[in-house]
């Protein structure tokens, strides 16, 4: 743990969703996160996609057939699932539910779609929108990024449009202006979750239990 | 601002209420606030209580007498007040609401009762619980400080048996077991609400606008 975070009856892990604008960095924080803190936990989606040249799998991503992606859907044995053009996209739960008991914090690096089910069905998530610096960044990695036609530009801006608008249900923004520093922000913002009163109703507990019984015993 | 807190999009001040037990040092804690960071505006509490030796008027209270209190009451010129055996306190509104226009954050260190109306009628509001590290600590602490009677002892343990049933309202619980890492650790808590969605509206609104405009120029 970080010094600032002494791990103060860390009641369990935490489910963590992160999702950004393309060109927001998310991937190398997420690696981030996994190099630097030994109590995250990286979730890998399923999905029917092809692999793309120089993917692992296990890696990126778990490559299924679309019968056993189907399969998995009638077997609840994912927390959420989307689907993108002719794609699924789904996120394994036996693996999410094995971190979360050993109290590792599960990151989610997923799009808004599947970030509002997992809200929804687990409201003490924290769900975290990360964006580049300006807006003027923004546009600016969002059209030229190089080698990209018009149209992959279009549709890139068209993406970014829709996804500004579901922004408020997310908990927090944050900005990656520098990889080394938004990766300790960010540990920081998800650590200080556990302090969260929601988190921490055993420790409430406790003191209560004390309390009452140190209270009865000056009163017998 | 600390290196990890680039002043992004401060759209305004937030509102900070401090509670905590008796010992758990939230008198320090401000002290160490106000004294590291520009950033932050302590509110003082109107009383009725009599000064005690060595307090000031205008640091630890505004000392006035009743009727007075009662006509700022009347005069809605408080945030927030209570009545604690014999004596009213009260937040004056002015100061704090002059603060955060300035974009200061302004802390109310102020008891439960108090909170829970700040939190009803401000809901963008920060509460923080402080606490000793353990509750053999806090149970120590509230049982020895040294000089004082059975009976003050036992008023202690009931006003924190009631506390501690409150303390499900608050947003965060902070365990001092440090005061230079809890002064540090608080600063980052409060500093990141700042990230929160509902402080960013500003930046939403900038970032969708800039994005409608671009994707309408591609398609014209």
């Amino acid at each position: 743990m970080s010094e600032l975070h002494r791990p103060f009856n860390r009641d369990k892990g935490m489910l963590v969703v992160i999702s950004g604008f393309s060109g927001s960095g998310k991937g190398t924080l997420m690696k981030g996160l996994m190099d630097n803190y030994d109590y995250y936990s990286l979730s890998i989606s399923a999905t029917t996609r092809q692999p793309r040249p120089g993917e692992q799998e296990g890696r990126e991503y778990f490559f299924v057939d679309k019968d056993r992606f189907i399969k998995m859907i009638q077997n609840d044995e994912l927390l959420e699932y989307a689907r993108y053009v002719d794609n699924y996209y789904g996120t394994p739960k036996s693996y999410v539910e094995q971190e979360l008991a050993k109290g590792k914090d599960v990151i989610l690096e997923i799009e808004m779609q599947g970030a509002l089910k997992i809200k929804a069905k687990y409201p003490d998530s924290v769900l975290v929108f990360i964006t580049p610096p300006t807006v003027e960044e923004l546009i600016r990695r969002l059209r030229n990024r190089g080698t990209e036609t018009e149209e992959v530009i279009c549709k890139r801006l068209e993406k970014a449009t829709m996804e500004a608008e579901g922004i408020e249900a997310y908990d927090y923004i944050l900005v990656n202006d520098n990889l080394d520093k938004t990766v300790k922000h960010l540990n920081y913002l998800i650590q200080d979750q556990h302090m969260r009163v929601s988190n921490q109703i055993r420790f409430l507990e406790d003191i209560r239990g004390q309390l009452r019984a140190n209270y009865a015993e000056m009163n017998k």
